[in-house]
């Protein structure tokens, strides 16, 4: 499986220069032959925008779902983007797989949110686990801060997944948090972890790119720089065969102890 | 709090050379100003040889207990050491805290047990958090594979350990447990860990070095290389606390849903 991540965009002044990174970045990856596209979080609206992020909510089936689900149909590639999800009680933080036939596979809402940023915008998603299959693997949805918890990873490796995906907004200076924990949790679980971020300044957030595709050994695939870039990577599912051999932590651990 | 950590040895044919290395070690720390010596996995007696580890093992007040106690007095400088500990039901491989009078503080016995050379040897221990306090901070004791465990590192934020003492045997090819695991079990748990390994080969293993004393951040204060040396670094316990204010991991978590 080749999987693209667009991070970016490094400057996105209204709600259509957010799309139009997406549009851009589906047209390059499906150029490159990837068969999946990760945007990072609220990749189609924008994240820090305040207020703007309640006005460019909507519900699962509006303006912005049907332009994605177009976009994958029209390069046959699929698609992880994320936005504000209108609720009965409030928005919620959320990504969207949208297979390469314009078919949402798997819709998450972010259960572990994050400070003032998110706490001021979203409700907490309350379902921990989502997960859908494609290109023959368990693949599982996470939304930035959520990977940081061990207990989160450890739960999505437990639930079967292979290849978790986790569109991000992570700013300086956390930089610690891909170089360091993402690792961690791909050789800890023995998975696959995509980790999609923004890039750039938005309205005074500073984001810190180093976006990247980790493989089961906790070695990197693909690992971004600082700014706009996509990055392209093939993931081979027989390394997780081999690396569950080798690492046999899950089986190991001490559940009578904990 | 000065902390110095011994890598090592290298080479160690007799049990009287692990011995040496530990007496050699507590003067070099001694001479540096360090509270606190901590040295590998099994660094009394030696880990990787089949039956005389069990012809080595102990009780907890056997000769090599009087032998460490003597030597912290004579230096006036704390050591955590390792050996087989002679049980009612088989062998078990432990570490032992000793403070700088001689007395021993804290003896933890592994709980999770490391492939064939540890089942082929130990039983496993069955209580897994190993506290004491020492120099104002709370301190804990784990042994190589437990700290691959994020159950186990998180077991011990919970129970309140600022910083974690890890004696280990860490093989090649599996430096990514020094490289990434242990920094993210220091940055994600808030606390500090120290992580000290064999070099060198003992009996066909190949030990990968590269101890490190890793603060809550992440960060390395200090790394070794893959040979014999003499790690030190001081910690300030006062960015335990700024460290716990900015990452507030542990009262995010959604224990609800986990």
């Amino acid at each position: 499986m080749r999987i693209a991540v667009s991070q970016g965009p490094a400057n996105a002044a209204t709600a259509e220069d957010n799309l139009s990174a997406i549009v851009a970045a589906a047209h390059s990856a499906a150029d490159v032959g990837a068969d999946l596209l990760v945007t990072p979080e609220m990749s189609a609206t924008g994240y820090n925008i305040g207020e703007l992020s309640g006005q460019r909510a909507e519900p699962p089936n509006g303006p912005l779902a049907s332009a994605i689900s177009e976009l994958a149909q029209r390069h046959g590639i699929a698609i992880v983007y994320g936005y504000p999800e209108v609720g009965g009680d409030g928005n919620r933080n959320t990504v969207v797989l949208v297979d390469r036939d314009g078919t949402p596979l798997a819709r998450h809402h972010k259960t572990h949110l994050f400070g003032e940023l998110d706490h001021s915008l979203f409700v907490a998603g309350d379902h921990l686990i989502t997960q859908t299959q494609f290109g023959g693997l368990t693949v599982g949805l996470g939304i930035c801060y959520e990977v940081e918890f061990p207990e989160f990873a450890r739960a999505h490796a437990d639930a079967g997944t292979d290849l978790l995906l986790v569109p991000t907004g992570l700013m300086t200076p956390f930089d610690v948090i891909s170089r360091i924990l993402v690792p961690a949790r791909a050789y800890e679980n023995q998975m696959f972890i995509v980790y999609a971020n923004r890039c750039g300044s938005e309205n005074g957030l500073h984001y810190c790119g180093q976006s990247a595709i980790v493989g089961p050994d906790g070695a990197d695939l693909a690992r971004a720089g600082l700014g706009e870039t996509l990055l392209v990577a093939d993931i081979d599912p027989r390394v997780l065969l081999s690396g569950r051999r080798e690492n046999t932590h899950l089986a190991d651990r001490r559940t009578d102890l904990y």
